[in-house]
């Protein structure tokens, strides 16, 4: 529509050639973020069961503690990733009843503890103990966000049968995060036994050739499973929050 | 060794026909496949609304239509990636009705081409007109593993008025495809205007430091956008594969 | 020697004053500098709009005092960058009418805050929150350099409607500096609404894959936009440096 | 503006409770499509001089044709990049007036060699015979964007003494390009030397460890001179662009 | 100088035939192969089950029959590498007892097919079709060097049963070498299942981001699994070659 | 379900006492490690020579004391790697007579140091001393495997005299692990002169390119001497368990 | 202008046939070589040994033989390097008495085949047949810039012995050049071994990791013998350069 | 055994008080040092002006201390390089005549401050201020090598008048060193000024895509000037090394 176009349908709006309605309609595809991006907004707040995301690393405790103040007075639930035992004890101070899971590095609700809330299932895989932070984080925001989640910890592939002693609950999964450093081999083998997407996350674990993650990154990324899909190193938040979203995806109509 | 196998194994037990020494010489070396891992098989095929992929880089014309064959004669629907005019060549000496889709490489059924079959809905959108052929290739596999598929094409960041025309049917998708080489921003884009997952594709296009699709591929995996997960350079049947599955989960119960 | 003194040498030999062997002498020992590069100097202090910069980073409070005082005592003014809390509370018990900009952790008169003083327009426009630092450090060098400066935060692409509603002030700047970290993709978007030039500049903002800046560096060097330039990882100095040399560049006569 | 201001500003309008252009100024910041985009397009075809870029790689011959065909029809100046003699032969055959620059792999009109026209001053600079193809890239695209732009071959920094006889010209420029492979320092030297915007461009020109132009790129990432920004590997369209678009930036008022 | 050599010296000695400063300036110069180290090539013929090796790439057909020719007439078995069907014809012309296996681009004798001959068990495991060619040349290098060599194809880690349904050869084998491009997990895999060393061999097959194997080699260097060590990429003929020194090491005493 | 468990189900099946789907659901859920792989675990031990390792790095020293004292409770020797001096301090509260091998990093039983225990001969040699750390724990994990292991330390290739003086030794050696950081060249010396397997262990030691071990890794790979296999950079567990895995191989049969 | 041109101009300004304005003018105008650079050139000229180098690789034959016949006619002795046959089958129609070095890809005069001429001595050291080429462009190259230069073939360090039964020649050499790809070890070796200068060539030679040449780069920079310097990848024209350079070094006085 | 003892040997041989086995079996054994490499040795000490290297980085200083005293006790100068000042109070306490260079890192005899001592000329050009330590490293270890060595700083590339102005001495030296970080531009611009070996060092100094000296080593290796060679990213120690072995090479005789 342009200026043109535009000044003829205000016109034909006052003489009454076309109804309100129909400008309205006209309108309607105009300017995104009044029209609709508030409703994107609106359903992003119910998507994620309430939770309102912080990322604390390089904030400060006080800016930590002002934007959960914020959060919380517009009746959203806190949810805090990278977050220091300084971060929490500040938060703590004002919010008594916001936990730390400190092998996360989250503050957020008690009830994140809570493995049967939420629907569906979300499974979280990590190959060795070192992986645990960034898996738990991914655990807690598949929480956070509304799923059921579970996490399986210490299968890595060079022990294979401890993983295909699970093969019951990977197979129940409608959605797997696997969170593996080292050689990265772990969401290959899930891929395979899974019938679900599977979100594999990189960790910085491992040593010397592991150059910081850019091993087990390449290797996912060359996963020669067809349902695996990557993100960035140690982004636990994005798995949990992908595989969240894919889990409790609208029933087709 | 099969259920039916291992029943009649067990009953044979039962009859005292062989000794319990021979079960447990059978079971320890039972391949697992048999227990319960053809299921996924099974499965594998149903939920590919019936198209068993060939993956024609590396094989010769003769082989791929051996394959073909073989598939067609067990019931299958052939899906065919990588396909050069030679592979189709060949392949429709036999089977006339397959058809050559040539910007994606592909050679499958006559109706991959019908944008109104399958269920839900995968969008795919590319940046340029280079990474068509990446684009299409995704396309026809969602539309092979049984999903409704449309394509969005030329919608590059640097004209971002074109990608934002598409908001209506970006916010329709269930899953999101994004291909894009050079800098790889429009998964992010796209991120922040759909509510779905977004799998985002980076391509070898590109000149100078795009380094055969790196530059694009570290874009994707630093996406801002936490619903952004990434395959690996020009794996258009990955995102398609991946997609698909995601577009067509079943309902929560 | 400049050119006076050269002619004076010239006016020497012909009269006998001094031998061909000493003009010969003097011509191969002739200074470069003498016969024009000095100019360039004295330009360049004009250009600036009389500041002069001292990089701070690896010198000792005492020497960045040192070299403020120099500059201070024959009319230059300081413009300090990379300067710690420690440069300046040395900087500041002899020169308290400095001011310390500490997001942008610069040293600098006070007007820099100013932003109505300059000639033009330069737009700097940051990603992130995390991107301030290199942001602020552009965007008072431009004003430093003799620009009006203005800046836009945290408009990532992600939330693409949060830079279009800046389109008026983008299409009125001269020049722009678009700062990001991450996947770098916010010049390209930038550089399809603007039609002046833009320099971006990649920061070392992000995690994981973001390898210290070169994700966003290779994705700004593969920009589809053509007026996108690119300075070094977090070379906010640079980007302002330039961008306001093109602000300020003289009409075409 | 949401949907009830909105009703209720059209309500005014039909009510005469305020003019059409109050209705016209409040809606003229609204859709960018609609509005506004196309006058940038508009004035992305005057800054050009009227000339529209074809980018011819990975295009076959025929679809070039084409492509000229239509912007000729709608009384566009066809500037084609990246040209075969292939896709000239099949341009020549229809538009025997379009000149092949076989140096610069450039389709254009005869004009372009004609370093008299256009406004302003950009001048390439390149450092070796084999940068020879990006900087007359670089150089013919200037003049199609509408400014006069000369070039100046062969000055390494090896022999650093024929750069120097060419400051004059240097000092002259009101944007420069300077092309380099293998170590890329040309950028630098010419940096100090001009007081005016410096574009540099890696080429992939080099052996062994020149990694495909990367040595260059990082090279002149890291230029000391601080008027020095960067563009992608062998993108001379893209240097010649910018250059122009800074070379003819309108005045300050 | 060989042992007689050095012993008839050290008789002209006492005998008075040759002075000591002669002596003396013969030992001085004395090549150190005749000291011992010709011991070395000596043992290696041996250990080789009399194979010598020759690398084809690189050399034309007529130089590889000169030197399989002065191979033969010196007694040893030819064993050819990296062999084109062009090296083979050339060498058929005039040795047509040897055999060329195409898969693994090697020329050699007729027995090397034979799966039975050679002693202990090297076990060559590969993950894809497209490995074929690399784990052929260890399989026939391990044959060559005079062990009995398998192999166990196409059982890559996206379809872990085929590979567990193999556990029994795997656990027989004394030295193993897995092949593997793309994500390089199998050696991982493998090496947790077998109790002997296993050497792993990146390919170069792969896609996008495997870069010509760097992601496999990468993964293989970080496994997880101790008994994993690593050979450069498609070097299935060290492979052959360190597995099958293992494989016969002689017994401790 | 372990051996007993299955053979009792086997014949609960045969009196009747449960049918043939109780039989097959307990079957089909059976956990692998009950059919074989546990025997895999019980031969692990013997092959350590009764030793379990311990990898400290990530630990805290209480949750090393408690692994440690696991162990030690059903028998085991524990051997701990990558420990801190804090790590030994709390170990050796409890378990006095641990010694701490400082230079290798490990905890062991004090027999670790008597060089004449264990059967073959491992051979570790090192190029510098700054790459005694990794050549130190290479050397008492060979020997916590059961090995006797042997080490020449500081014979760099820039010194080849010094190594040359050892070829008796380096003749003798059924195992080799070389330590070499900076250009990594010593593996291919060593390999030519020995007849046996040589791991490689790059080491992070050097100075500007080295970067990290990655010119050492690079060279090993490369390595022209064919019975070189390469472990991770600083890997001297790996290399140490690897070869004492090579050096105690059963004969053959 | 060379010296005697300047001595001229100024007698003519000191006889007044010119005037100060027109001795200005010239002056100004005046190329830099004119006033000493020049001398640079004559002096690199008597350097060479009278040769003049021509850099083949991307110029037509047409062009290499004009090139060749303007040196020829001022006097100078052609060198030319990276010459293709089709090179040579056009230079040597004009000029037949130039030698086709074919292994070296030089053409040059006859005598370059002449171990004996020259001075001093340049010691050239390959590690395999591979690096023939790079090194028979050093060797050569030495000889044309006037030193005498002998070869060492195939002396890789897996057979160490090979290379210490040169330790005389190589302790004669004045300057050495060491051609390695690979694994890039052979220059801390003979480094070690020698008492001058060594400059280290990696090659492009090598399979897999060695990344073009990467590996052998990376591994001579971090050489462990101090008086190693190096080159670029295959880069033998300039290692014959710099090691003639000091080998023919003037004496002290 | 050195030659006295072999002597000895020999004669014992010729008066049959030993056996020509026993003859054989020491000269089989014999330590190759004995033979001739102690020469090397010996010529080393000369060489390097009496001076020999203490590397300090990673001793503690009582180690430093004590190879200090054991240089001392048999005659050498000590010379010791990456020294803190920790190292430098141990060594003050014994040996309170050594000097500490604290901008070169260096402890040595106080007569290396003294610019006039030494044969020759090498001469330490260093482009930025930060250069300064890795420079002073080089300059220091000419001199103590026993070459005449001067430096020249801060003279980068972007002011090249600055270098200019140094022409003189640039041609008067014998050996240069060249030491910049950020793009690595002025080694080639000396090259080109020198008739002399040219040693380029690269440092780690530089911000952003300078990824710890890379973009500098790579930009020496290409440089388009054929006298440079290169070392390791901040290695002063091997270019002075180097340069003053070239500097004090003994006539051509």
């Amino acid at each position: 529509m342009n200026r043109e176009a535009l000044i003829e349908m205000l016109n034909q709006l006052k003489r009454d050639e076309i109804t309100l309605d129909e400008a309205l309609a006209r309108l309607s595809s105009m300017p995104f973020e009044d029209l609709g991006f508030a409703r994107v907004d609106h359903h992003r707040a119910l998507r994620h069961g309430g939770a309102e995301v912080v990322f604390c690393q390089g904030k400060t405790p006080a800016q930590v503690v002002a934007i959960i103040d914020a959060l919380i007075s517009r009746g959203a639930n806190p949810f805090a990733t990278r977050a220091s035992e300084d971060h929490y004890h500040a938060v703590r101070a004002k919010f008594p009843d916001l936990v730390y899971y400190s092998a996360a590095r989250v503050i957020g609700p008690a009830e994140l503890s809570d493995a049967d809330r939420g629907e569906g299932l979300v499974l979280v895989i990590s190959a060795g103990t070192a992986d645990l932070p960034v898996a738990e984080e991914a655990l807690l925001t598949a929480r956070a966000m509304g799923s059921r989640a579970e996490a399986i910890h210490d299968v890595g592939v060079a022990g294979i049968h401890r993983l295909l002693a699970e093969v019951g609950r990977i197979q129940q999964a409608r959605a797997l995060i696997v969170v593996a450093g080292m050689e990265g081999a772990l969401p290959s083998v899930v891929g395979g036994l899974a019938g679900r997407p599977v979100i594999a996350v990189p960790t910085s674990v491992g040593y010397g050739a592991s150059f910081g993650g850019l091993a087990a990154l390449l290797g996912m990324l060359n996963s020669c499973a067809s349902n695996v899909t990557v993100v960035n190193i140690d982004n636990g938040f994005g798995a949990g929050y992908a595989a969240s979203m894919i889990n409790r995806l609208p029933p087709l109509q």
